[in-house]
């Protein structure tokens, strides 16, 4: 499965031979790479003391240390263990252009759970499965990820933990830990094995490399890193030459969906008094169930999209009515900063992704990047198409750790549209919310129709469904919003 | 010494007469500041059951919460616990066009620790110290800052705890520590007056809002931002109008350190043979100290400044070669993102400040404030100038929470630098390294050295003293580096 490097015995006369070239080619890897637009991702994993600080000490040596950083995890800190489980790794990826080096990757954290019971187990695999999708995204978006796992038969790693031990100036580095794992080597293989093939995929691969011997285990690394990223280079080269078409013509990939927004009812209306008795019910009652949330340690995360106009600010600003201003805090998402740009599109949402008990407002949100990057050509097909399944992804991450997801798409008629643009641009006060691409936007609305349908059907989900509502009612559409923001927030609490 | 409203009863129908216009306001500064480039820091602190929670969330309905975020700060995360006091308050800092609204500020944790021993009261003064310390750098840099005061008399304070506990809906509100700070009211008065006297400055005053009344309150709390704000954008109008002309007689401030840094003897030689010997072995005490560092949780900052071409890089690349790569890592300061930039200029600073018992080496710092960006006039002549004082603080803050501050200034002579950036654009592999402005930076060589001078003169102290270092011969300079650090970790951890 895994490729393989061969491993055996390296003299350091050929080793200090072969040192200059490599060096010098890590050196101009490093200097290519600060204009190349991804980032590289080294993992530098395996077997208890197979040597990956060694390795990692070693390539710090050899490459600039001002172009990449060196992670290694240990206990989560708090504000990690409040967050989903891939959180702490997504807020340390490297920028297009830089390197990082994970010592032990995000792999070993769950090895080292040593997991035994079926229930173990199952939460073994699920943490597989959420790597195996980071890695995924990230290999999709153009990042070069290279996987190395230090292999190491067990008489070596006893032979390894005595060499360590009888030095002073090592025996340090050996725990009693690390004999327990060495006791323990068998199955901890095996776990290693079911890792290693959970999360092994095109993109990520990973490489095995004997680790016996300490300079071919080196330049192994080193090898492999380097032989990938000429590769990588190349292929990125091609990628960039064919990407970035606007897309003309815009075809539904699942009519259903549109039809469902097309059969929305819209003509719904509601009096003033009658919204305002409603209103104060349902705002306590949100109130009441959302500290609910906060006291069960169970975060909430809105999301806000709909046509321009269509009453999202509005809509955010009743929600926030009924929470604590110090539980909560409003993205509004509009063009990345730089360093957002030179990230995976995901990493700009998973930096907002709140804390256990707290709240996070999303005014549009991650569907940008199937609505309006998909019809601007700010995203290729490819990476529109593919992004139905990482936003779920996504946002089942977020849910399994506990946070509930609300999703609405606030749905307005064309003419109701024309109504409020033309009313915004005669209000003085109100002149500022119009922008030239808010006409723009509204020449494609046959078009956006069309994504908002696809996006709908392709990415309601019972743990985050979509709830379409009809808002040329401002009234109707708000009190919607907050009667089923409190039932959904209820049957996620059991209540 | 603080400004105080009327305070008084304000009838439900004047109170309710004076919203419309309020909230009119609030929302066109909201909308004024967008654009402005300075940003919003509303501070709402004050006695035990004063409504500092009412008066945000009532600020949160009037304004559009799409503007502005909102904070409160209860026991520090372990990741802000392991920096020093302020890290915690500069990474919420909202960026330029942005506002944030802090419940309780940075003022009420210190009120909250209620020191009494006389070792306590110092700490609390030290706090003091660094708050106002942070609330002038920013004052100085353009935020605005408004902070309010709600206060209330002890009987007042007793009826609203009773009105709270009587009341079914809000007797939550109520826990046992608000009765104890009610019995304790005069000696946390004297406190809270203790505090307010040390950190009421030009540019972040108080205000004292008479609590009583929770209407008159309110509209007070809306007043004040509202006049601060109008009265900020008009001063901010005059500052750009003056602002960002480069300087072009460069004068000493304090000829002492000019003297200091032509008086370093720069041809000391070293032997290869000799200085491999020496480089081992400091290389070993240095990679014992460091690691006897992260054993006591010190950390460790080392700031690497010098000319063009003076060895930083390759320095750094030594030191590295001592420490284990997942304890530290290599910042290197060009320029800045636009996050960065839209905040103060020692946010990005803060940023990398490395938590307890790791390492962060700046490769060039925050003293390109006094040197590239007062030569060239990124700052004005009263921004360079203050900054002196605002970078000793900065690493007084650093020094006192234990951080180890290790500054190196590597001189060469200006035949020498002539001599490396021709090799440079012989070698091939070097070519990289050149660029336009080093040119150009040295034909501005004597002014740099006076900005040099002026700097080692004016930030060297005792807890983060500058070394300079002799760099004409690179092996004598990372020699002298390791040797310097090694001492003065040392001597930081009583070896």
């Amino acid at each position: 499965m895994a490729k393989s490097s061969d491993g055996g015995k390296l003299s350091k006369k050929s080793y200090e031979a072969r040192l200059p070239e490599v060096r010098a080619a890590l050196v101009r890897m490093q200097f290519e790479l600060k204009s190349a637009r991804f980032p590289v991702v080294l993992v530098v994993a395996g077997v208890e003391a197979s040597g990956k600080g060694d390795v990692v000490n070693i390539l710090n040596g050899w490459l600039d240390p001002r172009g990449f950083e060196t992670f290694a995890f240990h206990e989560p800190t708090d504000e990690e263990r409040d967050r989903p489980a891939m959180w702490r790794y997504w807020r340390t990826l490297p920028p297009s252009g830089r390197m990082a080096i994970y010592s032990g990757g995000w792999h070993t954290d769950a090895i080292n759970e040593d997991p035994r019971t079926a229930r173990e187990i199952e939460q073994f695999d699920a943490m597989m499965r959420r790597i195996s999708w980071f890695e995924g995204q990230l290999a999709a978006s153009g990042a070069l990820i290279v996987k190395v796992w230090l292999s190491l038969s067990k008489s070596a790693q006893r032979a390894r933990l005595q060499d360590l031990e009888s030095d002073p100036r090592t025996a340090w580095r050996v725990a009693p830990d690390d004999w327990k794992s060495h006791r323990d080597y068998d199955r901890l293989a095996r776990l290693a094995d079911r890792m290693r093939a959970a999360t092994h995929q095109p993109g990520a691969p990973w490489y095995l490399v004997d680790a016996e011997d300490a300079r071919a285990r080196n330049l192994a690394v080193a090898d492999i890193l380097l032989s990938r990223f000429r590769i990588h280079m190349r292929a990125q080269a091609r990628v960039k030459a064919t990407a970035g078409k606007p897309h003309r013509r815009v075809v539904p990939l699942r009519p259903t969906g549109l039809r469902r927004l097309l059969s929305l009812p819209l003509e719904s209306r509601l009096s003033q008094p009658d919204y305002e008795k409603k209103r104060d019910k349902w705002l306590g009652r949100l109130n009441r169930v959302v500290r609910a949330a906060g006291q069960e340690r169970r975060s909430i995360v809105w999301v806000f999209e709909g046509w321009d106009a269509a009453g999202k600010g509005g809509a955010i600003r009743r929600l926030a009515d009924a929470i604590d201003a110090r539980d909560f805090r409003v993205i509004p998402v509009a063009k990345p900063t730089d360093e957002e740009k030179a990230h995976h599109y995901l990493w700009r949402f998973w930096r907002h992704v709140p804390r256990t008990g707290m709240i996070t407002i999303y005014d549009r949100s991650w569907y940008g990047r199937v609505l309006v990057e998909r019809l601007e050509g700010f995203a290729t097909e490819s990476e529109w198409k593919r992004a139905y399944r990482e936003l779920n992804e996504f946002e089942l991450e977020l849910s399994e750790h506990g946070v509930i997801v609300l999703k609405f798409w606030m749905h307005i008629s064309k003419d109701e549209q024309l109504r409020r643009f033309r009313d915004r641009e005669k209000t003085s006060y109100k002149r500022h919310k119009m922008h030239a691409e808010d006409w723009r936007n509204r020449r494609k609305w046959a078009s956006y129709e069309i994504a908002v349908g696809d996006m709908l059907a392709l990415t309601s989900s019972r743990h985050a469904p979509w709830h379409l509502v009809a808002a040329n009612n401002k009234r109707h559409a708000r009190l919607e919003i907050l009667r089923t923001s409190c039932r959904q927030i209820e049957a996620a609490l059991g209540l």
